[in-house]
């Protein structure tokens, strides 16, 4: 089953995690792989990781991704990433898979649609498999089973732009 | 600050709890209140039950409440549901909190937004206040920081119409 939650606004990233919370409620296996996120302080990190049976692994660098002209670290993460997806996803270890953010790496072309597309379509019936971020690939729409958009309708002025901790990460 | 998260849509509810995830990650202290659910085995109940710094507490039934006809003990739990919110706002021990489903109490007319609107418009910049729910009322959207539309684009068909374990609840 595939569920990708989408859009411009709050909550993607966070729906995952609630996700996950539900699942080790029911005593089930989690992992999260983080895409185009490494060593930033999230909540979530400090948080699962003191927590079993759930996983959660980041790779990227701390750094803003130029989509323009992405840095050679940033192809070799995301393929990394996806290389540990792949291995979690056949491991049959897991319950529920998160993908986060692998839609931007899509669309930022840091890993090639045709190497996650057949792999997905082929294994996500096995698990259950979410995958977020920002514009998703019609492509992975269309083999989805559940698709929200998170749709911006207000959003409060920051004074300045700083993230506020723990809303934001 | 005050967050809402509305629409037809999967994950406001598990966005909501993503965040308490994100702030217990931070060491802060979170206090979820839950209108119109009762007793019914939602994981994260399970979970954040042995985890510090996070209070959850549910207020309703496990019945579904008719909206053209609610019980008198509906409209009860919903009234001492928001008592509970007001009393661990006002109580400042808290720095996330979230009321969950409080939108459909109030377009239900479990309660009245005369009793809610004021109360919250006056407290909500002293805390991080989540609001989660369909329908939510014009009037919430007119004073929240933030508001974010989960907006159903696609869903599997189910064969029989059980909820999936973990997922739903």
């Amino acid at each position: 089953m595939l569920q990708i939650y989408t859009g411009n606004g709050k909550g993607k990233t966070t729906a995952s995690l609630g996700l996950a919370t539900r699942f080790l409620g029911h005593n089930k296996k989690i992992c999260i792989i983080q895409f185009m996120k490494k060593n930033i302080e999230y909540g979530e990190i400090t948080f699962f990781e003191n927590i079993p049976n759930i996983d959660i692994i980041q790779f990227g660098t701390p750094d803003f991704v130029d989509k323009k002209n992405p840095k050679k670290i940033d192809l070799e993460e995301a393929v990394k990433g996806f290389h540990k997806a792949k291995e979690v996803i056949l491991s049959k270890k897991y319950d529920l898979i998160i993908l986060d953010e692998l839609n931007v790496a899509l669309d930022f072309e840091l890993i090639s649609p045709e190497e996650v597309l057949p792999f997905i379509k082929e294994h996500k019936d096995d698990l259950e498999l979410v995958i977020t971020g920002r514009y998703a690939p019609a492509e992975l729409l269309e083999i989805a089973d559940l698709v929200t958009e998170m749709k911006e309708i207000k959003h409060y002025y920051q004074k300045d732009f700083s993230a506020r901790e723990g809303t934001e990460y």
